[in-house]
């Protein structure tokens, strides 16, 4: 499917001067559906402190639990409101091709500005598989590669990268496998984000990392802006590092979705298999704002320590 | 689903003011998915002479035969390219009242301005379980309800529309039973599009009608801009009549789709059941365009007999 | 998709014998879901009383209001259950061919004995079209064709059928315009049903049909079985039209959906946009019951008049 | 959903005896579709070697490239056809919990014998959030949990096994993790199948494993059978090892694929991400038959070396 109306698309070049962009929460009503009015208000405080761009649906906002439909919605949602202000990047991924064909389609004709790509996890492939699934997608708009072995169980490669970057819609590398490795692509003019908060800060400034893919950018987008665009400041990525310790001491976004929640900005509901933090770690996230400043996090309320019967747990949807 | 970006909402007011919205063709590519380079065309002309709203994925535009998926993708395509110079009105109606909740809640989501409700066809239902499914509906956003006994079965007695008409979201009717029932609604300041092209001339000027939803204007929406926005003109309404005689005289949208590719505009795809007229018929649409006026019609090529050859049928999408 | 294993399928002449076909419904619980234990119940109550066949998700059992995923599940499951008692034949029709042929395909599949389809409605078609549609599914196994104008709005001409009749899979025609009709058919050795059970009588002894696609033999199996194999019986007749004339006052299931909930077998939960019949209908079925006699009708307990209270709406599966 | 019609229901304890399972590959036509043909003669020749159950979907047969609506009708195909003669173990496992109790319901409604679960993966959850994921479905019927960390990217520990072990319709632990593992679930009567070829016989003769959940036995199913069944049999088993390293040298199913169709029993059609192992691979497999001997490998044509022409990739289902 192809657009008569190509004023609206970013080229690919746009897309590599990002230097923040945060991989967006999904809030929750009670009932399981998005609150899409939390939604708009979390993507606000985003743009309002300085983000650049948003992951739509990413395994940050919890793509893996949503229909298709649900999610090129989102993506579309997320054009209508705020493409002009904001670059809106689509997960349009997944470890099945045919879905990845058809959800990159949707998503480039409902307007999304890239796509973010991920090998196919679980069932994983060959590398020669691998490198058609990318090709199978790469012709179609400005497209981020996403490498987390963590969670795929297999690494991509910086061959297949290679193969990849002859394409001009490459715009360049979401790399979680350390700040070496992303060296290896700076070196070769290659754009990479960094995927780890903890290690974005040293890979910005002193590995060429064009910027990072957050999730703590979520809570404290004013910070991460200055930790990404002012320079170097070992300083203030020392603060930071106890928050996003504790972010990360759980498969994301356990923290997250539990912090968003205690500081009153989304309601406190899980989508099933993801559960909040137990009680001593949401009493330790209300220190670490104390102790950063409530007034570097997003929302106004004051930040709380929710109960268990707080939560709502999901699997409606 | 609420959304908080509020700004890009059409009052319900802004709809009931339209004169001429048509009834868009969706296009195909031979493997028979939507061909949306065509698309934005067929809606670049209908921008360029003066047409105010678009149905998308009305009867015409074959909603029928699309999955939800590819409808919310193609109503929230046709508002992030064209949302800013026509009004875009989904037709998110199902005779299942869960599926018109959740395309309408999507719908609204992705942009659109308006949703169109059909009664629930082919099932049917009471009189209670009619206003029940609309009133599901009904509090989403700026709704047009459409009334087709022909299609559907079963007609929407005007009662239902009174009852309906206290929601300050009904922006109006889509009528098609004639112009006294129009009539009988005009006098009741509930406004009414005529959905009969060959009686919206006398339903817009002399039965109160605000307009029309209209088929023709397809293919000669300068013309039909004319009849709706110039005065009353019986001449032009007699000259098209025979136009709007052929497109009518099997089951719309078999008429539309022939022309548009035989003029050149749309490539000669059919989703089944639809299939092309026969050529006697494809013979007499030429001679109606040359009686008409070819730079009337949308699309600059010479308008040309299609051979039976020259058509695809598609059940593969 | 073809199967290998064979043994399971029904010849075209297995259905064309068949004399009393129930158009069964699809009980739910109060969440919306299918109630598998009261439709259980109910194809036993079927079988038990003479039945020979089930429509599984038709019109009366409200397939229209289904996604297609719970459709050939409810198609699998009966199969899977009750495939070895009695004919299950899936309304795999949609006014969309490529959702017909699709839902044809998965039906086979999973073990049906028979598929029943409709011309498309409300979108409708060409009669070329119409051709087209049926023999896009006619090739994968025996087919009864569904004629009723009142819900389509199109009519199927005795020459399509005749047509059609070329294919060995053709089983016959569930015929709704009347019994002149059905004899038409009947002189060319063509089966039909009625699908009208205040004809059937007349239809099955006066016009050659071969039996009957029931919604009354829901609730009184057995005295259909007599009225369709016993003889001619204008007595049992007379004595049944005031029933079929209660359940057929408004669109079908409203009426049956009531009665089966006031007899006490399936939950009086009612999928959108179907509502119960108001007080005053209640307590004319129970009278109904009374005056034909309780041991006639399905279940066991008392008949009651349920309050208005009783019944749930439910618009969320 | 529950069913009435319970006399098809395996108790769990018939799960709990099986020895050799096969997780059945899914064969497709050249346009993408399942080829039920091919499937059909697959799971014969299973059943005819002594097979006792199969996983319908699983990694091996692809269901993670599935929509839910192929992969249900596939399981309610292989009931409908097979369930008489062998164990129908589906693999409603997902890594969205909704996703994951919705197949699973739909499943069971449809006949299977088990279900087969898989831990969240990619997404991942906390273990709080992993045991409340098994605890949604464990409910609904007989299920193996099935533990793969190279593909999950988490281990599912011991004491999470523990826990879910107090349900009666827990069958057991498909187990990848190795021996040592086994036997810590064996020596606390817990049931265990191994997950890798490779190491089942020492699993089943040394470590207390029921049997196999085996890839390598949808090509030589009588002698995996063997080699549960007939005693400690190293000899065959060192026979066997390099056809299972040939199997896995890359992600499976792709060795599996590539050798089925070279014995001639499913078309050369690979889905997309899963491609063709190289020419090289190709003649070593011809090889290895020729070693173990032709007569062991299912179907009966020649082995043949397939040509990189012969091979079709298909991304369009």
């Amino acid at each position: 499917m192809r657009s008569f109306e190509m004023k609206n698309r970013t080229c690919t070049e746009d897309i590599k001067s990002l230097r923040l962009i945060t991989a967006i929460k999904t809030p929750y009503l009670p009932d399981g559906r998005f609150d899409l009015e939390a939604y708009d208000a979390l993507v606000n405080m985003q743009i309002e402190n300085g983000v650049e761009g948003v992951i739509v649906g990413g395994t940050t906002g919890e793509g893996q639990l949503m229909s298709w439909e649900e999610h090129i919605m989102l993506i579309a949602h997320t054009v209508n409101c705020f493409g002009g202000n904001i670059k809106v990047i689509g997960n349009t991924g997944s470890n099945s091709t045919r879905e990845a064909i058809h959800a990159t389609e949707q998503g480039f004709a409902v307007g999304m500005h890239a796509a973010l790509h991920i090998n196919p996890y679980y069932g994983k492939t060959s590398l020669d598989g691998m490198v058609l699934h990318f090709q199978s997608v790469l012709s179609m708009g400005p497209t981020i590669i996403y490498n987390v072995p963590s969670r795929t169980g297999q690494d991509i490669p910086p061959h297949v990268i290679q193969n990849l970057a002859q394409s001009t819609y490459l715009a360049g590398v979401k790399e979680c496998v350390g700040n070496d490795r992303i060296k290896e692509y700076t070196d070769n003019r290659i754009v990479v984000w960094s995927g780890n908060d903890d290690q974005c800060h040293d890979a910005r400034w002193g590995y060429g990392a064009t910027g990072v893919i957050s999730v703590a950018s979520n809570l404290i987008p004013g910070l991460m802006q200055q930790l990404m665009f002012v320079g170097k400041n070992p300083a203030l990525n020392s603060k930071l590092l106890p928050l996003i310790d504790w972010l990360f001491h759980m498969p994301n976004p356990i923290g997250l979705n539990t912090a968003l929640a205690q500081l009153g900005v989304v309601r406190p509901v899980f989508r099933l298999p993801f559960v909040p933090l137990p009680l001593e770690k949401r009493i330790e996230f209300v220190n670490l704002v104390k102790e950063i400043g409530r007034e570097h996090f997003v929302g106004t309320q004051d930040v709380q320590v929710l109960d268990d019967d707080d939560f709502f747990l999901s699997h409606d949807q």
